[in-house]
């Protein structure tokens, strides 16, 4: 009977697989399938080494295209949902295609707003052009994972020519998600130069166009303040790799005031990059940045599995518990050790 | 004449060596010598091995004490330096001893609010009770390393029994800091539900303690309502570790409304902690995480030294270039690599 079983098990498992099939997914992704891409970044961001590797033979058909890869960042309440929902809605009914990737970091468990709901995208919902993943939130700490560059780079196999990286909330994302872009957006609500203060400087250098959201109604005058606030501090930042200054627009989701400057600038953006190849220098580096990440991963990861290093930490650790060492010295002890065992071998 | 030169440098360091001896170090750290807390706190952040040597030692004299470690964070704006500043001036008069220490992870290069200035703590400046340390930031990304860690057990030597560690402004510290202390104060500023929204459950997950700040004037029913917003979504979180339920309060730091009743709660919350053994197992725990990381580091710098994975890695760094590899497939080849050096040496 239990026997029965096994060989019950592994058939079922093997059906699995076939639906799994990297081929099949990869014929699927490149039609532009939906639900199979949400299938795809499931894969991507799944922990199970064989998930990873239908992911690895997938990637393998990536063909390296011009798209454009946007973070959209800001301080709760900055409006990046609706945002995103106005902006979206516009490009699609121009015929682009435009996936939208969203990184909640700061909760693990249960991500997401306490109060809030999740999705403000109303327009976008029904567009046949847009792709909205509401959570792409990777299993490290910041959220943001290798996991996140191949949910990007497997929404490009689907066709998305626009993949927009949305963090959600104050959290680690906003600095790390510009590791994944090509180009970042800092979205603020209108507010005093005290309000402009908690957007720290290195947010504002990461920055390659302010927008001022909500620049309407009653919010207009102090929108024209805030832009001028953020002009003047634009002179203390250092300058861009890529040489561009980065501007300052007034936007509205409620009225669209600008959305014809907000695409355009956009658009100029991705022109004078490329011109100036900073989109391939940039993208290049990015990729070197995850590779060393992958690789220190995998070498903490083999490292901690051999006998000898195991033993070394739990003593490590025994001692720390007994208060006779700090962790201070734990590296050099680590060090010597690792450099004794490859000694050996060679 | 060159000969000449490189005797005299010798002689230089050692007289610079002889100013960082570490019983020199320890004996005017445990009087309580605030310049030579700054010094020690320059040695721990220090990126030179010499350097960390030196505190390693100090920290061998380190005597486990019931002091008081307190997180405060919050959002840009939530007056968190004003609040240290009227708290700490309220115990310092006490006759407490209390260090501040400011993380600020999100410009390793300047630091600081890019339109603020960085100190509000006009009372605390002149008081002989009180050591500041503007920017505890540490080198790793976060600005929370384990020398921040070992900045709190020195400021803790030199005889301060509240360390207190604020976060500035929006950022990744806002989580991590959480591994360095005992009890976790979030200020909010009074505000609407729909502006709590921006703060992330993660966020609210670790609050201890509940602080409104600014309830004075035309701000007190707003802080009131906000109080009952914080209240009722207390149910929604998951019971803390210690078993203790987070307390709201409300607080003005102008009119020290409810001073007493906040440093009453957090006297209590230590006693509560202390007594229930949270304490005791908590600051193991966190001394177990560092001592992780302080492992995981070393792991990676040795192993990226050694030959053959130094050109493994320049290898898959070439095949990503010509964009025929992607990060996602270095992870087993880096293990395989390293399982093969050790195969050898077993």
């Amino acid at each position: 009977m239990s026997n029965q079983n096994k060989n019950i098990n592994p058939n079922f498992k093997k059906a699995n697989r076939i639906k799994l099939n990297a081929e099949d997914l990869t014929k699927k992704l490149l039609e532009g399938n939906k639900m199979q891409l949400s299938h795809a970044l499931s894969l991507a961001e799944s922990l199970r080494s064989e998930d990873r590797k239908i992911i690895a033979k997938v990637l393998s058909n990536y063909k390296k295209r011009k798209t454009k890869r946007i973070a959209v960042t800001g301080p709760p309440g900055a409006g990046k949902s609706t945002l995103i929902d106005s902006i979206g809605n516009h490009l699609a009914t121009q015929g682009k295609k435009i996936a939208i990737l969203t990184i909640d970091p700061s909760s693990p468990q249960s991500g997401g707003s306490i109060l809030g709901d999740k999705t403000r995208m109303e327009q976008l919902i029904n567009q046949e052009n847009v792709y909205i993943r509401p959570s792409a939130s990777g299993t490290e700490a910041g959220g943001v994972s290798a996991a996140t560059m191949e949910c990007i780079l497997l929404s490009e196999m689907a066709g998305y020519e626009y993949v927009i990286v949305e963090t959600v909330g104050v959290g680690q994302s906003e600095v790390a998600v510009s590791d994944l872009v090509d180009m970042y957006m800092l979205v603020v609500q209108p507010g005093s130069g005290d309000e402009l203060q908690g957007i720290k400087r290195g947010i504002m250098e990461l920055a390659d166009l302010f927008l001022i959201n909500k620049a309407d109604g009653d919010k207009l005058e102090l929108a024209k303040m805030s832009a001028k606030a953020i002009d003047a501090s634009k002179s203390l930042l250092h300058p861009k790799a890529h040489g561009l200054k980065p501007q300052t627009l007034l936007y509205s989701s409620e009225t669209l005031l600008n959305i014809d400057k907000l695409t355009a600038a956009i658009d100029q953006f991705f022109i004078d990059i490329i011109d100036n190849q900073f989109y391939e220098k940039n993208r290049n580096s990015q990729m070197s940045l995850w590779l060393t990440r992958e690789i220190n991963k995998s070498i903490i990861e083999t490292v901690e599995d051999i006998p000898q290093i195991k033993e070394l930490k739990s003593s490590l650790q025994n001692q720390i518990n007994n208060s006779e060492a700090f962790p201070i010295e734990a590296g050099g002890i680590i060090k010597q050790a690792i450099e004794d065992i490859f000694k050996k071998s060679s």
